[in-house]
């Protein structure tokens, strides 16, 4: 069944993360996530609410405005909205018959505020992805977040296939040994999973350090490893990691290595643009701030290199949109991924929300 | 009867401010005015013309020209063109079936530079809104210019409910007995009027600065008023001000009370900007240049706020192309001028100008 | 016969000239000439090679990459292209079967490197323009590259018709005699030639300069010319000088004049902007490298005055296009080299390329 709409290239009916407990002031913040412009403010309870970025009176953003008594109230002539998107109240008016604005689904949870574009009436909070790491004590967590100007699905291939970090961070986790070593892809239980083993190299700069952070010498042969997980709508955890060579590699004892997940969670804004939040949660030196923070500053240099990259493979794609590329084994994590991605879509296309759910 | 052309969104046939007298030099002036690109220039007896801001030899733009004894000269290849738009003369050339380019009527009064865009034929200058402020030694004006990124209609809304002032401008003429104020709107002799009466209430900052300028106690309580008057094409002057209480508010004798015209003359650019001429006339302290600059000051943080909301608003409603508006009680200002306005569109394009005219 | 394509407004089959020498370092050189996104990079051997910039893989631009061995490295994912355009290797991947990209017939030569666009069954080294005093040390070269937001013909109908200089470069070449002395223009031997001679006049400061530079006294009436030859695709070579008054003029013996050649190379980009080549080479004091220093810097003011005329000159065109120019008799040149241009297109869509070399 071919839906009668312009189809958007991502789910609608998902949690997203739409951004970090300390990007929400005390005044509305506006972001644009899945083609809408929101409006996200904390409510008199400390809730997180999400509205349409949109007055119904004249139009003006929501944004410009300022949140009095759990209400969002515009700036440019004091109609206040609920959190439900219905008017709340308006200096002489009667708000009654107001037409309502659209509210999205948020929860606020590991870390992060979570927004659900589509459907309020399917959003269930028991789909959130689970991340045991963020509410554990054994673990430490850093992150960043970059504006990058190309369609999100370039970045999944990105990070289902490393083996771009022999090239495009050849100064940092970058080895020659990567784009040698053989990947598998697998899909299991909801994720595409892309695993490469490495045994008996050299760690890079990067693993170098995670080592001395670890406690452990940084001067031997280590077994590396990249398991890359891609599950809907758009999220790719990757447990990366070395051990001290013949020690197990992956499956060695916590006390010979260094390991942690890679955090991409990457929230589409148009069709060309989206919103990464990364990070890297880790087991070991988890009260080391000082570690945090170099770990930060090294993922934010090597993210980097990906956005410069990522953005002129756009900006090339959008030149010659007809023509077609390349499906390589390297390239099956993506090619899985984006048909997961494809599915999802089209079974929110052929089983649309009912009347009155669509009018929430 | 249909208009069988693409209808632009404002009058064509009136009288638009152009440009302020410091604006012109002695250099040609380009300034896009309803759609069209216009280069205006003072010739040897000092009157300005305005010419469309294209030479008919090979595109140039004439603004990047010079003057000579009256006449526009390309600075591309020499091909002069009088103030009637017809070619003067060129180096080497025999110009007289050189075709012409359109020549605009322009009146310069009141300290302005005024422009009519549509059919020369039509254009009268007995239609000049008349200003009678600006002739008289009784009144001081200062004023200022500003760009903005929206439909000029827009601003004539913002004007027209000055609602807004108890949020967009809390911190100067703002206050809450603005939007507790029932407004009544009337057309009457072309006009459309806007008023709102708040007895009793204290001065906002912005007043108590004028109470002052006038002589008068600042720091009692006032009557105070805001009549809105709208007329064709696109001007607003809004008669403000402040009376020591119960002396009779709008009525009161002059010297209980602060008053002036707030005077908005708002010239299209293109569908989504304007030129916005705005000041302050006033009939207290005439004498006082500082007052006068403070006023300017005052004014222009204060259109600062709206240009930002403005334009704020008109990305949020291109983005929402097809939403349709509240009209409340306080928009009957706007809406009823741009009934106005759309009366006059719509007429121009019933009966339109005799050919030979259309050829002038 | 009618073009089934969208014709583009240049030749393609042609030798233009896409950079200099010093643009092209160690690393791979971006640039778009005639609508085509190139990289351009020197191989082991040093010769200069330049490919379709867009890997096959996943459409990152190649020249983010890396040169090795002679091949162009792909900077994302490690595809190496060799400069035929066919892939040569990837790691863990057999290449044999993936497409090949398009490859540039190039030319280094003169002090340029030049690229042909078109077919390369059809590039011919014969055809490029020759240029001798690029190889004779009886002249010395110097110039400079601007890119310039306008049509590339519009730039050649700057160039032939030195009207201009009057106006647009009054002080510094331009001079009242150019624009009353007349212009002859011909076609001949393939070229459009557009000459002006003017007997006795004053040497404006350009001249004045060269004239001491020369030898020559700067203070004396002199005979002025202006050969501006057109050629294709896009070349304009200007013989300029002037001799001492009566010496014969362009005829005048090499002791009492200064002349010398400006070179205009005029590589279209997109519709509307192109890559200046300009420069001067000239037969005086060739060995005074201030001279050269000072020639350049007096062109790049010049070109510089031309190049904020055609790009507003571009932008007034775009707004009115309907709108038809005037074509007088010193407009012949550039009408000429135009018509000359729309004969090579249309010869080129006549007579398409065989299937096979198409595929090359």
């Amino acid at each position: 069944m071919k839906p009668t709409f312009d189809a958007k290239p991502w789910p609608r009916n998902a949690w997203y993360v739409a951004c970090t407990p300390d990007e929400l002031t005390d005044k509305p913040f506006a972001r644009k996530i899945c083609g809408e412009p929101m409006v996200f403010y904390r409510g008199a309870d400390g809730r997180v609410s999400a509205l349409e970025d949109f007055c119904p009176h004249r139009g003006a953003p929501l944004s410009l405005g300022f949140v009095r008594g759990g209400d969002l109230v515009c700036g440019y002539h004091g109609l206040a909205v609920g959190c439900t998107g219905r008017a709340a109240s308006m200096p002489g008016q009667r708000v009654d018959n107001f037409p309502a604005i659209r509210a999205f689904p948020v929860l606020e949870r590991y870390g992060f505020i979570w927004v659900w574009p589509g459907d309020p009436e399917r959003a269930d909070p028991a789909e959130l992805h689970p991340l045991p790491w963020a509410e554990s004590d054994q673990w430490a967590y850093g992150g960043g977040l970059f504006h990058i100007a190309c369609d999100y699905r370039l970045m999944i291939d990105n990070l289902m296939d490393l083996t771009h970090e022999t090239y495009v961070h050849a100064s940092s986790i970058g080895q020659k040994e990567i784009d040698e070593a053989p990947v598998a892809t697998r899909v299991e239980a909801g994720e595409v999973i892309t695993s490469r083993m490495m045994d008996k190299v050299e760690a890079p700069p990067f693993w170098r350090m995670a080592l001395r952070g670890a406690g452990l010498p940084d001067d031997q042969l280590v077994d590396r490893w990249q398991i890359c997980r891609f599950s809907l709508p758009s999220h790719v955890m990757i447990e990366v990691g070395v051990a001290l060579e013949g020690q197990g590699g992956y499956e060695a004892d916590a006390s010979v290595k260094a390991s942690s997940i890679v955090v991409d969670f990457i929230t589409p804004e148009t069709e060309t643009s989206h919103w990464y939040f990364w990070g890297m949660a880790r087991q070991f030196a988890v009260d080391d701030a000082a570690i945090t923070d170099s770990i930060r500053q090294g993922q934010a240099q090597i993210f980097g290199e990906d956005l410069a990259m990522l953005e002129q493979q756009q900006r090339n794609l959008l030149r010659c949109p007809d023509r077609r590329l390349l499906k390589l084994n390297i390239d099956a994590g993506g090619v899985r991924s984006r048909l997961m991605i494809e599915r999802a879509i089209a079974q929110e296309n052929v089983a649309p929300a009912p009347l009155q759910a669509a009018a929430g």
